[in-house]
């Protein structure tokens, strides 16, 4: 199953490294990665998708909290969370190609950041199978470049209570 | 300096952990590192910012370059990208500043994307500045919790010959 691991570190050197290191240990290929500043400027806040066995990522999860420098670990996997990644693509456009691409970027309410003679560059964020279901419709066009961050996610309000004890 | 590294590299197991080394290895604190997929479902593109000496960075450039997982290093430190950043901030809200954060949320184009009783959860994307400017305006009121993801950059398009070439 699929795993989202928040996890609250020491801005601290190394702790990355770590972190890594011990996913790659046990086998598991890391989906994606983003760490990130926090409201606290000695706290970053890292959030991994891996897809593995449960029981292995439960481990995992534990020798997390066993390092040093990791404060909290939440598995957001089956809570309420707000899920939001960014996207840049870069599609190739030509003259009779350009009003159709512009009215999908509209009504993904994505944007236009950048323009080239033959290229539109797009800005697109929300949760993952928005920006899958966009890239699938600009790849007829041809995708020049793109480039993606990783999921970050937010308990939704209601778990106030447990990401406070996050902190 | 501070240095935006674009790093192309095979998506398999332990790449991540061990460009982490290379870095920490080298005494680099790494200030946000993001990784996610590209177009192509084999290759997957890192984004590392790292503040630091410019020769050694220079020396890690190189030794990226030599990793058998990494296909191309491009520094865009210098060069002209598009950046962009997302964010989630949870800010405390009540009945007398709801209306001035929401004011705020609509002059930084954010949008407010999970309601609590006493919460909003906003979202936001832009550059690094634009970014840390709409936290110090929400600082004010108190934030609970926040996860940011780190930059992730493409070169302006007239650049595009040189990432091709990165393709």
């Amino acid at each position: 199953m699929r795993h989202t691991i928040s996890v609250l570190v020491e801005n601290k050197f190394g702790v990355l490294a770590r972190i890594a290191g011990l996913f790659s240990g046990r086998g598991f290929n890391i989906e994606s990665l983003t760490v990130g500043e926090t409201e606290d400027p000695n706290v970053s806040r890292m959030t991994i998708v891996a897809g593995g066995d449960d029981t292995v990522i439960e481990q995992v999860n534990k020798q997390l909290n066993k390092l040093i420098d990791v404060i909290k670990v939440i598995d957001m996997t089956g809570e309420k969370f707000i899920e939001r990644q960014l996207a840049l693509i870069k599609v190739s456009v030509t003259t009779s190609t350009r009003g159709e691409i512009m009215q999908l970027v509209d009504v993904f309410k994505a944007k236009i950041v950048d323009l080239g003679q033959k290229t539109f560059t797009v800005e697109v964020t929300g949760g993952e199978d928005k920006i899958d279901a966009l890239i699938d419709l600009l790849k007829v066009f041809g995708i020049k470049e793109m480039v993606r961050t990783g999921a970050v996610v937010l308990a939704r309000d209601w778990q106030k209570e447990e990401a406070k004890k996050a902190k």
